[in-house]
């Protein structure tokens, strides 16, 4: 990873876990609630949503306070979607990351609730920013679409359709923008709302996001190929094994390569349109095509 | 039921039914998955909630088309809820009102997600309404509050904590407050809100809320012990059977009857501050405590 990436990430890193946690702590809930909700926020994951809407700020140059809270908001909403993801009814997934899933340590019906908490928490948060109503509001209309049966959760759905047949390369891009990406764009569309860009720019970062997404999952579709159970955390060839739907099952595993390096290219390109030194992304970029976990 | 008040619902029902289906409609996702969210807001229900938010907007003279809106969402809300509640998880109910429960229609995985979907697209509604940024989000932070871990959803976890030891008195009232006053609560505070209620009307508004909320509670209590499963479309005696932790069960029936007019009484109490002609709110109160099923 490139120095300037790598000292980003380790110097904001702390400060969103610091901020999701300290936002779950100050409401008065029961506190097994307030325990399971926290448990799946501190089980780790790469803080890569947080993380660009600060990039996005960095990029302006402006103050990332407000850059800290949207971004654990975005990682309650990812957090929630995990642990309602893993439930029995769903993935039956019992690790994640090396840790217990949310219901194998609270039951299914607490892990239910503190995902359905994390997910009504998140807009609270939002709504009472220290913003303009205008720019709360937008947050809020945003999150909801990106989030909502026109984004993540209706992304979801087809994830789980796409489980009963395979998919062409339409379809499962359709699945990926909204699973995934749609959450990965609004971390940066957010960046760009609190960063005050202009609607050409938030245009161009937009473009960036879409591609970024894409090719963020057409790597975790390699990596469960080319990688090992060590270096994933999790099973490597899970999804060969399931016959899933991915890009080197579709496009074999040369095809895929080729794919990521398009959908990188793009990223590049649009970012090259904005008349800001965006190096941050640009190394984000890469991180994201290289990483080997 | 009283005529004014019976009107007041033959009248307002079918078009907080028909904006809380458009709503649904027109967003872009998958059909399954909205058809699972139309299935359960279609299931009935008395529409209480939203018939409080126009009752305020009705007190007020006021133009009713932004509550039908604010009921349509709180109808999510509370459906949401209702789907996630009957999971197999969780209560593991079959039907309700007669009908099969959504994940006895649509699986475990998808009534999960629909849940999910209906409680994300209620924040995006509101984010998109017709009002000022400023009213706008005080909606949206009311409504997280009243639904999330402080109200709606941490009352759920204390009721499942109830089922497993019998409650005291102080401990079965702050379930109530939260597992179903707080959306009752928030039906009445938003119509304050939409209606330009001063500060101390909403105080009013919202004491009033707090003991009706109550008194449907107690009364639904009383109901399972005097109620016959054909008045009620569900099983009767199931609270005692269950041994749950109920009003009756801890104060006995006539002890139960006394404080449900105990709250009715503050309820009434409550609307006599007011300087506006309340007989609406009254006439509900009435209802609430009086019916059947």
């Amino acid at each position: 990873m490139n120095e300037q990436l790598k000292q980003f990430i380790e110097l904001n890193t702390p400060q969103v876990e610091a901020t999701m946690y300290a936002l779950v702590e100050r409401i008065e809930a029961p506190a097994n609630l307030k325990e399971s909700m926290v448990y799946s926020l501190k089980a780790g994951g790469k803080r890569i949503r947080p993380l660009f809407v600060l990039a996005v700020l960095e990029l302006y140059g402006k103050d990332k306070q407000d850059a800290f809270i949207v971004g654990a908001v975005i990682e309650m909403i990812h957090t929630y979607s995990l642990i309602h993801d893993d439930l029995p009814s769903m993935d039956n997934d019992d690790y994640r990351r090396g840790k217990l899933t949310n219901h194998k340590v609270y039951g299914d019906g607490l892990a239910t609730l503190a995902g359905d908490a994390l997910n009504t928490l998140a807009f609270g948060v939002l709504a009472r920013m220290n913003l303009s109503a205008e720019k709360r509001i937008e947050l809020v209309n945003l999150l909801s679409v990106a989030a909502g049966a026109e984004g993540m959760v209706g992304g979801q759905v087809l994830d789980i359709e796409g489980e009963k047949r395979q998919l062409n390369l339409t379809e499962l891009e359709h699945v990926h923008v909204n699973k995934t990406g749609a959450l990965l764009r609004f971390s940066i569309e957010s960046g760009a709302v609190l960063a005050d860009a202009t609607p050409e720019e938030r245009a161009i970062l937009v473009e960036y996001a879409h591609h970024i997404g894409l090719a963020f999952q057409i790597q975790d579709d390699i990596l469960d190929i080319e990688g090992t159970t060590e270096e994933l955390g999790k099973t490597a060839g899970k999804d060969v094994a399931s016959e899933k739907s991915t890009y080197p099952a579709l496009l074999t595993l040369d095809g895929a390569k080729e794919k990521l390096a398009e959908h990188y290219n793009y990223a590049i390109a649009a970012l090259e349109k904005l008349n800001i030194d965006a190096s941050i992304l640009r190394e984000f970029a890469a991180y994201i095509v290289h990483r080997k976990n």
